[in-house]
């Protein structure tokens, strides 16, 4: 069963405005950053003014880690990427989040980070809903 | 008590060259990168061929978030920085590390990632001694 989500819990909306909703986990938001040259999750807790991970309580720290490795595999299942990357930086939007990313040898970024690398490519509508549909049903 | 180490267990030599040695927990041994424009830790689950998170055991797993969030109180005690940036990368260096950093708005990379931001500045031999020795207290 979900954790339950404060009534007044709000996606920041820069982050928002550059995903799509993917699913929601016990505690998290799963979302796809609308950026067809990486596929890149972010997951989000459900939590009011939650900016570091030593906010969280135990139960929460442990639910994100799980939920964390869950899309992990997922992703790694679909992509067969050559390597994840996890972060959680919060310099820019700090609510807090937690990037899932499949990194390819040759990708638009490698072997540098994601994190202000170049432009986002969005993705077609066409692209969006086979990822989703694929990604959901790994998940 | 400590995880058993693998008898031939190496830590690559690309991360020794780059770090001080903070202290050994039960997974992991924490590292403290010598760069002083960042507060800086690595810490290196001790198991061979390791390289995603997803490759560890349910034990192993709680032991390393555990051991991330033991560091990531004590650096956000020492330091006071405005933001943690916690990450797993491995795009360059495949051996399993996750890496735990004191952000500060304005420092040498803000508000970008630290990976691959200019060139690092290695600290005084007193510097590091200093750092050491309270990191190792709040720990």
């Amino acid at each position: 069963m979900n954790q339950p989500t404060p009534s007044d819990f709000a996606l920041d909306p820069r982050i928002a405005a550059n995903t799509h909703f993917v699913a929601a986990l016990r505690l998290c938001d799963v979302l796809l950053m609308n950026d067809s040259r990486f596929p890149w999750l972010i997951l989000v807790p459900r939590i009011n003014d939650a900016v570091e991970i030593t906010h969280l309580s135990e139960e929460q720290k442990t639910d994100l880690w799980n939920e964390v490795d869950q899309a992990s595999r997922a992703l790694l299942g679909q992509t067969h990427c050559d390597k994840l990357n996890v972060g959680a930086l919060g310099n820019i939007v700090r609510q807090l989040h937690v990037h899932v990313i499949a990194r390819f040898t040759g990708d638009a970024a490698w072997p540098g980070p994601v994190w202000g690398a170049g432009t986002a490519i969005p993705y077609s509508e066409d692209d969006t809903a086979q990822f989703l549909q694929t990604f959901r049903t790994n998940l």
